[in-house]
């Protein structure tokens, strides 16, 4: 699991050196770019404006405090918004170690920050309030909230905060498909409503399966194999029994699945072994893949080496079958191929398999006529669909790419200055940029034809004819195949936080941008657009492929696993020495496996 | 409360390096006497005695792991028994530094042990069961158990262990003398049943005071206190409910209540305040003593120590008066002289006031005729008194000494060989040893009285007149006050601690001192005694003062203090440079208060 090692690295830095926070987010989080961007604009200058501005602060409502949030957080400068941070959760938790916490191989405590730390600036006013948000109401710009608090603080409480701007940054809640017993809706709403409370406990009664989302998750998970070895030493447990309890059971080939199975055989074979020496050796660990579905996580070489090296641990790897039940003991499979059920008792399943909508989001979204969509349509600038004074992003979001052929004839005529109705390649150069930054799917779709730029593009459709006239056909022609390179961005850490930082950077410039629009012409309307159309700086998905990888290939290896079968779950702190060996190992492997180019 | 480096150096000791375990043993636990002692006898002895004994394996059942029963299972060292040990705590806390725990000064991980760590010895059977005892069988020899599982590993689960010795150390629970509202007693049952389980929450979720016993208790107490700090802050909330939800009340007096007020000053002032900046200023400490009971525990001088550093921290101390009812926001007393009553609103009870009788202890106590008494009544080998194969140790048990008065007659009768009616101080010489060693209460009359020995306290009562002669009138006489001396050892870790190390010890000599008696006459019977009677070999509370004073004189010093407000509650890893630090501050400190003896 020492992928873990990657990101503490970077968490450290991002964490306990505030001084270095910035490069931190440039390796971990926002690509660089956009950082390199934000201190374009000094910070004298916010002080400047705020003074002009106090009179009429914008109120700035941000739901959540994951990835997203979080980041938009640390990356707002300008003091003229008034902020109010809305989340059940007043911590911020760096979910890429969830796995690793799940055995204790790092801290709970490791991989969490307070928001308070995170918004504590000079000059900025930001006022965090634990709660969750009960309903969003686009018309009249409030959002009511409720805080759930022990009984004897005096319960619930309901109140509403206004906005002029909201970000909406709650994310996803895990993907049952709907499985039939995977969970219990009631209870599992009910857990999210709780989700920062221990009162968690009293809906897992309800529920079969485990999640791994919040930092309680990760806990719960880890005291619940401890309580399946403890109980498979009862003396009235039968050998078969003992079987089942000890078989767990992780669904689902993502990154998380991949990791949190590699560091769960760990834990049983090495740590727990020790201790329940009795036991151990009849336990089992059962990958559960829906498909290959690594193949679609990871470049393939990985796969290839996750799946042999899952084999050579005896961790069982299924592929190619649904799951289609899970009652208490049981989960049923139907082989994809052969439509025969299988149905496989466990101790423990944990369920991993993406990402489903919040009741929040969806309730939101029918209000907004997005009701027949998983997640938020936002705009390239992350304005949600609809309604322009509000932002979503991370995983509850997803970005609406506007496609270059409904645009088409408006694109050509912007070109096409003098409405003859044809071109010469001359007159593109003036728009040829914009296009680009507009549609970011053509210079995808140049690279992948390896084209030299734009205007070769079109060369190529000008046959052998050196004419160097083009009309609105052959403009079609060549830009037709340019929308297949659209691709939704992964719903990752990288991406939420690089839309966080992206989104604060335009807060932070609104004004100068009302006066100097700095994006690509409106190729519909008429001038520029203010900010430029958001990007990801860093295409695919290094980060999750580094985390899996590192869950595989360490497999075997750890920097420490005494103390591990106590019921609170947490291991020794780690050293220091083993932390600095830890790194060496990560960088040199990486090297060995040629993919020390990151 | 650096206090709690004094436990951590010996606790280091007592966990990281199991070579040192005697030599810890030797300074936190059980005095040093028994463990060399315990050593008398080489290991290879007890693998003879195996051999031939291992056809006739004895059982012996542990009930519980806390000091007493830790400290038992640390010091046996025959292989000739069958160990089962049931408890629903897989791990041993080490429940001093609870206090610290419940404000992140020190981590719930640093602070147990599992048990299968320390049962783990070469050659010895011990069996772990996470379960509770729910029933005592004496009759039968039997112990039935219950272990609860989350309801996905099959629910509740009943088994029944037989025993041949029985070692009772299941401990107490908090005390609330009945005090109406402090915790409904079917979800405090709930609690002490599922104590292992997260499912506390669901018990507390019925209770208005917190306890600290657990480390989860402590671990909730640290959510609770945060929850408070942000419910204050919600936008709704009024001024004065805001000054009821940061109003702690601490009620007790002990060395816990008053380390944990100090505690929670700490954190409050400093670490909170940081993070709440609008709402820290607000909120206030107060310990509630039903007495002056630092008095009862401590040494006058710490006492006032601890009252005037209370009044300088503004921690608002009252004594004198008692709780009489505790609702969910408001707290009720009674001052003693006045009998006014007195209404004062909180945030948060944390009630630590003595300790009371498990449910399972009493209904086993009602079974053997004690259901009158508090505690069970042992004799002085921790034998329970009425049944002859179950010892009981720590906090369930005390033990009830032996009267000199009663048995007055049959001391006489043995040290009078010629049955003449009269002594002479010649005759004594046999006996005085075994008279002291098993009525330890005569040694501690002779300091008081300062005589040199029992000889000289006889010739107190014989007046002028030289006669060498003693009667049984006379012989009454000198001995008519020595019982006032008897005390009941006070229901620390550190007696119960020394109490499992003496029965281990017992235990391991079992077939040796059945041979050769090595225990005091039996003035009553014939023969010898098998084994010295226990002694507590520490008199006096020293680690609770310790402990208390540490708490106190370092009230507004911590080692480290950051990351504090976000739920999970735990600091960042301590420093090795800040406890070597804070270990010399100990030691110096203690010097300065001549309380470098120890």
């Amino acid at each position: 699991m020492s992928g873990y090692t990657f990101y503490r690295r970077a968490y450290r830095a991002f964490n306990d050196y505030p001084s270095l926070t910035k490069l931190a987010l440039v390796f971990t989080v926002s690509g660089g770019g956009l950082v390199a961007y934000s201190d374009a604009r000094p910070f004298g200058g916010a002080y400047a404006d705020a003074i002009q501005a106090d009179h009429k602060k914008k109120k700035v409502v941000v739901l959540g405090t994951g990835w997203a949030g979080t980041s938009f957080l640390k990356n707002l400068k300008d003091p003229s918004y008034e902020v109010q941070v809305v989340s059940p959760r007043n911590y911020f938790a760096f979910t890429p170690l969830l796995p690793s916490v799940t055995v204790g191989t790092v801290e709970a405590r490791s991989v969490v920050e307070p928001v308070r730390n995170i918004v504590k600036k000079k000059g900025l006013d930001v006022k965090f309030r634990e709660a969750e948000c009960l309903n969003i109401d686009a018309v009249n710009k409030k959002v009511h909230c409720r805080s759930s608090q022990d009984t004897n603080l005096g319960g619930e409480e309901n109140f509403t905060v206004d906005y002029d701007y909201l970000v909406v940054a709650m994310g996803a809640r895990a993907n049952t498909f709907n499985t039939p017993g995977v969970v219990e809706n009631a209870h599992f709403l009910k857990v999210s409503l709780v989700s920062s409370k221990n009162w968690l406990c009293v809906a897992t009664l309800h529920e079969n399966a485990f999640f791994m989302q919040e930092v309680e998750d990760a806990q719960r998970i880890r005291r619940t194999v401890i309580d399946c070895f403890e109980r498979a030493t009862l003396p009235t447990i039968s050998e078969e029994e003992k079987k089942r309890i000890l078989h767990f059971v992780v669904v689902g080939g993502g990154p998380t699945g991949v990791e949190f199975a590699a560091e769960l055989h760990d834990f049983v074979t090495e740590d727990l072994a020790k201790h329940y020496l009795c036991t151990a050796s009849g336990s089992r660990v059962n990958s559960h893949q829906r498909s290959r579905t690594t193949r679609f996580w990871f470049d393939k070489r990985i796969t290839a080496f996750a799946e042999e090296k899952f084999q050579r641990d005896g961790i069982d790897l299924k592929t190619g079958s649904m799951v289609v039940k899970v009652t208490d003991k049981e989960i049923s499979t139907k082989e994809r191929a052969t439509g025969e059920n299988r149905s496989i008792p466990y101790g423990m399943v944990v369920w991993s398999t993406g990402i489903g909508t919040r009741p929040v989001v969806m309730d939101f979204m029918k209000q907004i006529g997005q009701g027949n969509r998983r997640v938020l349509a936002t705009d390239e600038w992350l304005r949600v669909e609809g309604c322009d004074s509000i932002y979503a992003l991370g995983d509850c979001a997803t970005i609406n790419q506007r496609k270059v052929m409904e645009d088409i004839m408006a694109i050509f005529s912007k070109a096409d200055k003098i409405q003859s109705g044809t071109l010469t390649v001359a007159d593109f150069k003036d728009v040829i940029n914009d296009i680009c930054e507009r549609y970011p799917q053509v210079e995808i779709y140049l690279k992948e034809k390896q084209l030299k730029n734009f205007v070769e593009l079109l060369k190529n459709y000008q046959g052998n004819a050196q004419k160097e006239i083009i009309d609105i056909e052959l403009f079609k022609a060549a830009l037709s195949e340019v929308d297949t390179q659209m691709k939704n961005l992964p719903a990752t850490a990288q991406v939420a936080a690089q839309q966080g930082a992206y989104l604060a950077n335009c807060f932070n410039r609104m004004e100068a941008c009302e006066k100097n629009p700095e994006g690509p012409l409106r190729f519909r309307g008429s001038g520029r657009h203010r900010f430029r159309p958001f990007r990801n700086l860093m295409p695919g998905n290094l980060m999750a492929e580094v985390q899996a990888f590192w869950a595989i290939c360490s497999t075997g290896w750890r920097t420490n696993s005494s103390s591990t079968s106590w019921r609170l779950g947490f291991n020794r702190p780690q050293h220091p020495v083993a932390l600095v060996f830890s790194l060496c190992k990560q960088t040199s492997q990486l090297a060995h496996t040629g993919a020390g180019d990151i």
